[in-house]
């Protein structure tokens, strides 16, 4: 039996970071689920950026999040002697290979109008340049009516 | 020509970790695709916790995990000096990391009812934490009946 | 409001990579996309190996992903002692843990036949093997015909 009210939704959103770390976009995402009325499907999650990205990560405690931000900040030194593609700045490089170790779209199932996320499980756009930055996530809704 | 019989498939997997190291759930997610009886479109696999994630990987010779593993493993030590989140034990902050440098989320395609795998790609949920945990995986199948 | 004409539209691209390194397949991934004749929805670039990957990267400078590259094997390198799957040689097992540590399958939303990417982002295929190999790259785009 075919679903029934299929539909696809697109919104997008605009954040402003300030600077490098994690904003949590959870609230806003859930806002643009509501308002599509869709009962049951998968929300798309894309960041139109390779200086920024996503990730999904507890969102009780920040000091997880804090020390995640410290161990990415070890693992891609910004100054790294090889590096060629210096001219926007020594925190341009390490933006693009955060990036490029986490992710630019999270899918994410929901049910009943509700994300699928697990308790403690947040959405976050990752602000990795230093400066702040206004960004833009493009939300796709797929899913339908009934549940 | 629209597709014909378009429907959204979910299912919840229950999956019963021994610790640290990645579980085969390949065949899981290939009988709840035959169960929906759809012929072509994409699985989403997606992981409700942030201390275990997912990944698609060899599944051939073991050793090739193991050798992923333990690379991991040294890539995001334990008892970092500078780590603040300690309080769920040592190898808490380490699953949060390892869950960030992998995927909260596979999408796979299918056709003719059958996963667009390659011969040696296996889906694997990754559990970060020292000691066994029941996770959730939550799969949402979106196709349609016609080949 | 169901939306219009739904459809599942699928196509594999086959690559020739020439060893390490990544190369650009957002113009492939385009041409699917307009002969889709779809106006909304979403693709999946799903790469079809364990031992080359997807990323989104910046497109306009070669330096960027240069240094990328260069990063990646730094992080990742060839001959560690504790490796054991090692029979194909010192750059199968580093290939596996850097697809790991990016992505198997990217997800783009597209408006009005067009990807939603940002201006200079494209679709990369990363090819970790040193030498040259021939891959398979599904693309599963879903989508209605109306904007």
């Amino acid at each position: 039996m075919p679903s029934d009210g299929f539909q696809v939704v697109h919104e997008t959103l605009t954040v402003r970071t300030t600077g490098k770390g994690t904003v949590e976009i959870t609230d806003a995402v859930n806002a643009v689920l509501r308002e599509s009325g869709l009962a049951r499907g998968t929300v798309t999650v894309f960041c139109r950026h390779t200086s920024c990205s996503l990730v999904l990560m507890e969102n009780a405690d920040p000091s997880a999040r804090q020390d995640l931000e410290a161990y990415m900040d070890r693992l891609v030194p910004e100054d790294e002697p090889y590096f060629v593609h210096t001219l926007e700045g020594p925190d341009d490089m390490p933006s693009h290979i955060k990036m490029a170790l986490t992710r630019s779209a999270e899918i994410i199932p929901f049910d009943r109008g509700r994300l699928s996320l697990g308790t403690w499980q947040g959405v976050f756009l990752w602000e990795h340049r230093s400066r702040p930055h206004t960004r833009e996530i493009v939300l796709s809704v797929h899913g339908v009516t009934e549940q």
